[in-house]
């Protein structure tokens, strides 16, 4: 079971985004997302209650959206969710949140990007360059969104360890618009799409990509370093089999070479 | 369940190599492997039964291992397995198949490394530099080797696209000895330890990598691209939602925006 | 002084590129690159007179340039160059060089690609999505390229190290149109760009991006590494400063610490 | 001419430090950077004159050096140099400054790392995993640093972009000892040698590695991007060649297809 937080600004709901939106766009995803049974969800708007540590603490994945308001957001939980993001827990950020405190803190970069004006209704296409990655699976070659905000290139952001959708606009604008980074023991997916008066999230592609990426960043185990001093046997003691709860080989080779006692 | 093809040269058992695999390595790894309920395996050697363009198909992650025969190898049974990796079926290369034809061909250098002559029987240090990656689960900060030979760099590969594990040998030599690459659909793993003549391969955690390694490797979906001539219409025709089989959301919405037919 | 040396097919030339190059694509590339100071050109065409492996050993970048009759190329030409490029030589690959089988053997992979049928003439953007790398400066934001081919993703290439261009087209696709990569010592560019019947090799920003390429590509230093055979020893014999031909400082407590001698 | 600037804590020299470094350990390599004919050095410590934003930005290459008193750096300085970091100025991170607060907000990581309680005095070997890098240049296949300090793996930082150097240590340590990598335009180099006590950079072939890194780090070009809104011409007029500064070819056929005015 993967246990998913979602966090969204959604804390001024104006009249464009209540209609295609009237509950906001956290329970459209969260209601399609926990239509699989591996998949449960939780909710955490900007003014409502709180998410806190111990919420954090039973979170594998956590999807952050903010826009308008990234700068209210307290540092005392960006500092938790980066914390455990680094732990472990995977973290999905769509669209304008790559402007949020806790995107900008765990790429160490400007994360800026240019955007159309007058947009908020032009076609997104969006291509796959890795067509065998989790997250593109079920998508084929791509997919259309007929109506959404136009995001250029450049985008302040380190070189995407793994590439997975390209998008392009009618002006002939290009934007990186599905990347993997790994940061600690924590997987990070930013999705371009999403704008909030766009019906973006009822789009089934976007869904698809949205159930896929929560399943890539879930937790693979937990992060075994410990930092600080270290004495020259350490390493020697924490390979100690039964510590590591490796169940040793029977062979009687294996007995001999490697004893368990 | 995952169909496990091994590959492996065993053509030339020495007697050194008897007395610690008196039936050839593969079968000992075929065992371990096999104790696991996902995974299935099957075993072809040098100079047995061939392995078929069908037994490959059939084959979701082979395992390839060689060490004295590498240039006797059929290209054509070479090219077919390239081909299927970039098809998307996993690779596992140990030890000395970092000098297999398949692995150079899918890397595009020479693959040259250095070694110790003498070696054969010197502790190996694996450390983890990627505790988080499904490789390394289970093996905490890393594990000793009693008895391996001795590899150092440089080792003339591309740079890894994920570096799991860092080796270490008595006399201060380093090897990048846990490699992940990714080449059209299929994903390869390069593990540097499994010397013929030492009993590796009854060692625990060395038994806990390969498991992990082919639970990485296994395909996660099909490739679907078609490369080739395309018309101006190709996209909004393959991303006909019947055509990728998405289930499309009841939303009215979706059905006003995305029509299903 | 960067010797570079151009290959290319140039053995067919048709009416449609006789308009547009009447001396051959290579011609225009070498006039426009040896304008530069740093840069030496010569010429190679598949039916003239043969590039040799000395040729290729006075080679610090070469141009390769392929389209109808990459099955002709000699293998052993192509083995040569490989070599060369692991050595430290630059690669340059423009255009429908993405399937030559000398890009091909240093990638890996089958480099096939999507291309659009009745193209030839349609605008390509290039957009810049790495402004500090040495091959876009000068470039700014991107260019428009008024009439070219039409190639579209996936491209079955290994992840690129370093992304620079992404291209749109007017039929929406997109493609990386600017990657690096490194293998061995040396650095490969492929650059989209560069249909034989469009007259993309007068453009002052393609111009611009190949004169950057090429002194990106050129060597950085000679590959140190002899693989093989090692003895325990040879780290701390390889390591003799006399050998390495670094001036030792002067500090007496250096003298002490790491004596010349 | 390129400008390196030395940011060094140096507030706290105790006795093991003034015996290898009398005058600070920033004296030294500023010392030797500055024997190259296209590198000049300006130092500045913690509690001497303070780096202003003015000095940041005549600055090419910063090489920040702390150890004991990263929490009292002044966050305002910290945003300062990060900011010229994104817009192009190189990083050099030696040691301790792993855990330097700026190399945190780069990072995006804890940069937390294991070391050698009793150490200090063991034998460093630094093996060349990339023999054709820039930075690699003159160095052969690695060195031998008598005594250092111990780091070791796991080292939590983001996977380097190109990996140089890896070192052991004689209880079999292993550590990414040269890692790279680019964060918007600027590039970040960490070298893991130069503990406080040892007489690391007197070694001469530590200092080759420096003087490549400034090489290395210095700015390729300004960054041209701007972000923020943009509408549907703007990369046509970004493209203007007269804006760009791009000297235009005088081919007959370039003056039709890119008119000029």
């Amino acid at each position: 079971m993967i246990n998913v937080t979602l966090w969204f600004e959604d804390s001024s709901l104006g009249a464009a985004q209540m209609e295609v939106y009237p509950n906001g766009m956290h329970t459209v995803i969260a209601e399609f997302l926990a239509k699989n049974q591996d998949i449960r969800c939780r909710c955490f708007t900007m003014n409502g209650q709180p998410l806190t540590e111990q919420g954090l603490n039973e979170t594998d994945v956590l999807i952050w959206y903010g826009h308008l308001h990234h700068r209210q957001v307290d540092d005392r939980l960006v500092d938790l969710c980066w914390k455990r993001v680094l732990e472990g827990m995977g973290l999905i950020a769509p669209h304008s949140a790559h402007f949020a405190k806790l995107f900008i803190k765990l790429m160490g970069t400007t994360c800026q990007l240019s955007y159309r004006v007058d947009s908020g209704c032009e076609r997104e296409m969006l291509w796959v360059v890795n067509p065998a990655h989790p997250i593109a699976q079920g998508i084929g070659e791509g997919f259309i969104i007929p109506r959404e905000e136009v995001y250029r290139e450049f985008h302040d952001i380190p070189e995407p360890e793994e590439l997975v959708f390209i998008s392009s606009f009618p002006g002939g604008e290009v934007f990186r618009s599905g990347c993997c980074w790994r940061r600690g023991a924590g997987r990070i997916f930013y999705f371009r799409p999403g704008h909030e008066t766009c019906p973006t999230w009822h789009h089934p592609q976007v869904q698809r990509v949205m159930i896929n990426a929560v399943r890539w960043a879930a937790p693979t185990g937990t992060m075994a370093f410990e930092a600080g001093p270290r004495g020259r046997d350490d390493l020697r003691q924490s390979i100690d089999p039964k510590r590591q709860g490796v169940v040793g080989d029977s062979h009687p080779l294996c007995d001999v070479l490697y004893p368990k006692s």
